[in-house]
């Protein structure tokens, strides 16, 4: 089996916590490193506080291929992402000249001034090179294994878009899915059996409630294409068998 | 200034990691323990591996007063957060008997059979009481700081109205929020100044761009409803002073 490459996400943002948006990065990130080979192995929403992105970062960025972080980059006083990310990798903060220029093309474009809240938005840790925002003028950062990404999801989606293809990662993990009108609780033994006779598949269980019908789907991961797919034709054969009428591709 | 009550809440799903499912239980539970009192202050999204698990709970059951988890206490192979909770406290997992007989009743009342695979659901780790669900047979479970709850959303909601109240908590956080059609950049001094001359307060600014123009919300949160309000008073009269038009209440 080739080596398993992963990535982790620290979400920076006092408005996660608070309940107030409804983060959306986790998914597009996830899906986004799914198809570069890379799993997504952990997740950590934490505050706009110095010492707990420090933290975060450094135990995620050391066991981990990548580091993503989204959020705190924009230019006013709660955006401290970059100052934490220095003070973790241990390096200063230093104005990046193709960062500035992107900055002042951008405002003279839209007839904005380059304000010096604006021009923090040139601010990088030492050493790090610049990820192409399409959308807005503000570029995100890499240092290191580390990627800073904003906060925004549609300017986040940008960003990601330019990175593809350019990380190094090992085979997308495949899924297939396999839907029933059967609880869960009903089929329990037969997913283990199924699971234990397929080495290199794990099988997820996500229970629904639609239409008025009890059902699950049951998600086949594997890194390869034919081991998923006999994995779900033995689980459908065997959810036949126990009087289901599964669908191949989900319910 | 009253002590702060924080908690922490770890989500255990592979299938957020893989971009799979939309997570909706950070904002619910954020916006619940506003509510009592208790700040959400950390949030680990982390994959169905009992060490990964166990790891996150232990880490943050300590510095919390309180840790939430959501996520893997079904009746199938991959709902292991019980076992897992059960190691990282050092206690066995045993059958509650009132969970039993609850699940007794459910699949009694829906005319369902109590397999092995949903007795699963009556196992908690030694020393924990109940959480009352009034969607599904499955009760949540508290032990010790921590409480177990569902990883779908509506049963999780069931869970938290019933724990509504009882637990211990400080004042709740107060936010006012200041809309003003007005860049971020453009009024970053006018935040800092404004947050600096207004002690306990904190202020987060969420830029937007609706409806063919740019603007900001500035949220307040304060522990006190008259510093709030000062602040968003004071912020209000800089914004018309610098030319825009806020607006109380947000845009």
């Amino acid at each position: 089996m080739s080596r398993t490459w992963t990535a982790a996400l620290v979400i920076i943002g006092d408005e996660i916590l608070s309940g107030r948006t409804q983060d959306k990065n986790v998914g597009q990130i996830a899906r986004w490193l799914n198809l570069q080979g890379i799993r997504l192995s952990e997740v950590r929403v934490v505050p706009d506080i110095e010492a707990r992105i420090v933290e975060a970062v450094n135990e995620l960025r050391a066991r981990n291929d990548y580091l993503f972080t989204t959020g705190g980059i924009g230019p006013t006083h709660d955006d401290i992402t970059v100052d934490a990310i220095a003070v973790a990798l241990g390096v200063p903060v230093v104005e990046h000249p193709e960062a500035r220029a992107m900055l002042e093309r951008y405002y003279a474009r839209i007839g904005g001034e380059l304000t010096p809240a604006r021009l923090r938005m040139a601010r990088v840790p030492q050493g790090a090179d610049l990820i192409d925002n399409p959308v807005s003028g503000a570029p995100g950062i890499k240092v290191e294994n580390i990627f800073i990404m904003a906060g925004i999801p549609h300017i986040t989606a940008g960003m990601l878009e330019g990175l593809t293809g350019t990380l190094e990662g090992g085979r997308p993990l495949v899924s297939v899915t396999v839907g029933a009108h059967a609880p869960e609780s009903e089929v329990a033994d037969i997913l283990i059996a199924v699971q234990k006779a397929h080495e290199g598949t794990a099988i997820g269980s996500y229970p629904f409630f639609k239409e008025g019908r009890v059902g699950s789907n049951f998600v086949i991961r594997a890194e390869e294409e034919e081991v998923a797919s006999a994995c779900a034709e033995e689980l459908a054969e065997k959810l036949r068998g126990a009087g289901y009428a599964p669908t191949l591709g989900g319910l």
